[in-house]
């Protein structure tokens, strides 16, 4: 059976160019076209782009010419990396015209009936699809901030509920895509500001850790509290967090929700799935961006110095790979579950 | 009348560096001797000495010859920047031996009977000296990260009470001594742990925010949680802090309560006081380490992004430049303090 | 006698900003209007700029609005740091309505009535401003990395005769403008390519290391061959020089021939001169950027590391700040020079 | 047939740690013992070594204890990443004992009868293992900063000729070891020297590419001058290279000379040689360490603008992976090199 036809909307930018990097060798899915801003369209691939990804510009899609973001596109699903102030209308558009869009953008997080997806964390809500009445869908994943924070929180709300989270970020400058922050402004320095992003992180998580009752997504009751800080660091983001629980817990209580906690796309095996979702590391000095963003392909998040916290209950740190598991990578687990588990709802089947 | 004569102890090291550049101009005291370890006793200071401050190394200061740390030093005051490793028993050889000590160091800061000053929040804390029973004495400042986060609470404190305070830091290499971070660990780094930094700042500001009774300091009654970070930045402390009040406040009050915040230093005109101790930055990505570390000479703490934090009351940042506020420049003022309101009991009188 | 009115163009930008810094308390000049685009025209200062200078933005800047960069402008002088996409006519026009135009763009650079102007180097050169047919006058300084170079080739062309140079620059950040370089470009990187860089510091010096001639400058006969890189540090251009001389030179002499260099600014005490234009540092690991760049409130020059070259004669390694004497600084220095020895033909003459 | 057993002497350190990486998947080799000094021997490898490679440490590794750099170690080679200070009396010892060394330390490399081996280079130099009176044998590679000019180098001397080379480094730190620079020398900051480093440059090159006359080597005739400097990248050395010819050649030649360039290791197709040797790019901004160091698993080096050189002939930038291609990548090729070509004289054959 052949590979499943994509396209990559906004494939210049620096999700996109992630998305290249991921689906190039990917088992069900073939790079059909390539999709930017106008400015693009019509170039050579090879041309137009900026490449800074530390894997080489495969020569095949170098030569691809790009198109507009226009829903004539060859292929069946098209992951989205498109900037949010176009995002919005350009999937919309796409859907209406039968794509199944895998969005990393803000734009459609929100809505009412479009799964905010972390397929470890809350696969159930693919059910909200139904509700779109586009011959298309769409599905998103989180804010790349989000969803590290959610896949450390998911296991410990669900054993000992999550009643309050603090968390301190120290985000990489790839979450602020490219050209992003000027080297003048970042290096010998941190910016203790990024817009929008804490209220992302203040809201997002509710959603994901909502539960479905009568095919609506009720969101979690949790206090959240976000600061977010840029730092000279080219990948991963770094997270302080300290929780209250509902239900007291010890530390290897904790520990173990972590270390063995897994979620559908284990059991079901999807290519793009971390063995073990969670890493935790007993060193005090870990884990560190640099070291152990790339575990597990990227697509495992790390979790360590668990201690008590004299003002909530406990307090860690969570790393995690913001364009691999918090952009690109999730995006295309994403699109493996619905494929695995809703074929026929979107209408395509796993090649091979 | 002629300058008051001091020595350095540690003076090759981080610290003692940071001493030099600023006590080489200094209206009141006079560098008559360096002292380190006796690796380097016995050279001249330009031979044992890595000079890394931007600007140059004094040529006077150069050619010096370095001691031993034996209290038989040419001086009435001694500013340590040793090591805590040694700087314990040091320090207690040198007061009694009748020197005024001024010491940067850890070891003595929690002693009963040693004032752990920072001279615009606890002065009264001096009457403990006359507890100590050598014929010279010994005072601290805090640890670097304690001191821009006393700094911020003390106004709200006095005013509103603090009853909780959570913090986490992104701290400059330089607080680190010398070699200190290897760069293959820090350069696209983060090291989310320093060792002991995290007690040190919940447990210091209690004995610096408390009051004097019956000639006794009485330890501040607050929660204080602390999660420490390394970050790539030179020079310069952040601090996200969140906090819980005892008595309500508007985001207004709170502002003025910084900005109209004036102590004793300021009060007396002190060489190394700040003129205005807290600044507040309206703009969201402000303060900045590169920025703002300089401001006053490094001797002010910025503040900015006050707003309302959803899990305690409040959130906002806090920088300040560890090695000049948040060490020399600091007990260089504890140093001016003590002349200019105690000079009879360590027999020292301001010249000129 | 009150200060001489002084206008700045490109005000918001990179050089802009350090003419402000520099300018702010000169003891000749007053800073009267500032101008840039149109974008941002009618502005006040504060809100137009992204300041990012480590010495706060002088709150009366702040305040000013910003003028379109038309010759109407209260001022006598005009500092302009404009891009070289508009400066040439700009400039020109400030030229034509009478004018003194300091320029630290390339437009202007090569024309034969137009000083390219470094004042330890070639004073005389002022002498074709005669030839300007224009009220007002273009005076001209050289690319940023050109400046260290020739400054530290003057003493020996004079004294031995310079045949080759070979120079290789680790150029710094600031000279990119802002935003200049990204962030992700350039952390963890170095980028071995600056556009049109290696063909100004291969040009500019035979203009500025030529002769008067019956009025015209002749360009100095020397093969140079620059390779530029951009690396990652905030200020200071270091260059790595060989050199072919005509005459033989021991170390020591050409050591002596450098600090012992003085030029007419040293001689006429102008304000922004350096005491010491060339330092030599025996140290085999200095000059380095984030040392030595401050030297003489960055208005020297710093040399290390003379040795024999296997291929050449001598090479040596070659340190100055890029934005003060390679731009901002060096162009107020042009500026003193004119008022101090020509002050007749411009009609201005120093207050006080 | 089994894999062959080897030993790591100085497992813990830098080299060492990449011996470890590359070894654990290779095909013919299977690590059997660890050494390090005396600090570390005895102890468990993970509680010795600090792991600062980006992929994690490998738990069987991880378990190993550590023995000292005796030659009592199971395995019939040696890779050998010790600090100089140490390695020219334990390699020996271990040539004596009967294994075959391959080192990456400077202490053997110009003795008349150790190969300083770069396989696509002067394999016929292995010639020379002959003359070793020892059971086993010592074969070394270069410096890293030697490797990619001289790879970049040979088909250019093969063809034209090479008579005068000058080379300007911008050395990354791994380079240095752990914890090798600190990261306050360096963040914001170059240094514009490495100790010992420009003589290697100027003298190892003569070696590896002279000819081989009655069975021992005679040193090219080339002229070589070298500057270098550390910068602040985690791994890959840039060099800015300028090159006199004996015979006239053409920009397209010399590149054609580049690409087409193979040597015996992809004749013999060993598991370690990179496909192609040398990468040419023909984009201005390349090859950059950040982008291209990773280039045929690091194996390969690159290289960049060629342009007409107005001091010699020809310059060109060049990149290589310095702890891969330049050390740890480059010695185990060495050993796959031996092993083909040489298996009877070293006892050895391959596995599978």
């Amino acid at each position: 059976m052949p590979k499943i036809p994509v396209a990559i909307l906004g494939a210049t930018g620096s999700v996109g160019q992630k998305f290249i990097e991921r689906l190039i060798h990917h088992p069900w899915f073939e790079i059909t076209a390539l999709a930017a801003s106008d400015r693009s369209a019509g170039k050579r691939y090879r041309d137009a782009v900026n490449w800074f990804q530390q894997t080489p510009l495969p020569p095949s899609i170098g030569e691809m010419v790009i198109h507009p973001c226009k829903p004539h596109l060859e292929g069946k699903i098209v992951f989205s990396g498109l900037d949010s102030r176009v995002a919005g209308e350009i999937e919309t558009a796409f859907a209406q015209a039968g794509y199944l869009v895998i969005s990393n953008s803000r734009n459609h997080r929100l809505d009412a009936d479009v799964p905010l997806l972390l397929p470890e964390v809350n696969p159930d809500h693919l059910a909200v699809l139904d509700q779109q009445q586009t011959p298309g869908k769409i599905v998103t994943n989180s804010n790349c901030s989000t969803m590290g924070l959610v896949m450390a929180l998911k296991p410990l709300h669900d054993q000992f509920g999550v009643k309050a989270v603090h968390v301190v970020t120290l985000q990489a400058l790839s979450g602020a895509g490219y050209p992003g922050v000027a080297s003048l402004d970042i290096l010998d320095n941190v910016i203790p500001y990024i817009g929008g992003e804490e209220d992302k992180i203040e809201t997002e998580p509710l959603k994901m850790l909502g539960h479905l009752q009568n095919g609506s997504i009720q969101p979690a009751h949790i206090q959240i509290s976000a600061a977010c800080n840029r730092v000279a660091v080219v990948d991963g983001h770094l997270e302080c967090v300290s929780i209250q629980l509902k239900t007291a817990a010890t530390k290897a209580q904790l520990i173990e929700a972590w270390t063995t906690f897994r979620g559908l796309p284990q059991e079901l095996e999807l290519p793009s799935a971390p063995r073990q979702p969670l890493h935790y590391f007993h060193e005090d000095k870990y884990p560190q961006p640099k070291l152990h963003r790339q575990i597990e392909d990227g697509m495992a998040v790390s979790i360590g110095r668990l201690r008590e916290c004299p003002v909530l209950d406990w307090k860690f740190v969570v790393l995690s790979h913001n364009t691999v598991r918090g952009a690109a990578g999730c995006a295309i687990l994403n699109a493996e579950l619905i494929i695995k588990t809703r074929r026929d709802s979107v209408g395509l089947s796993i090649p091979g």
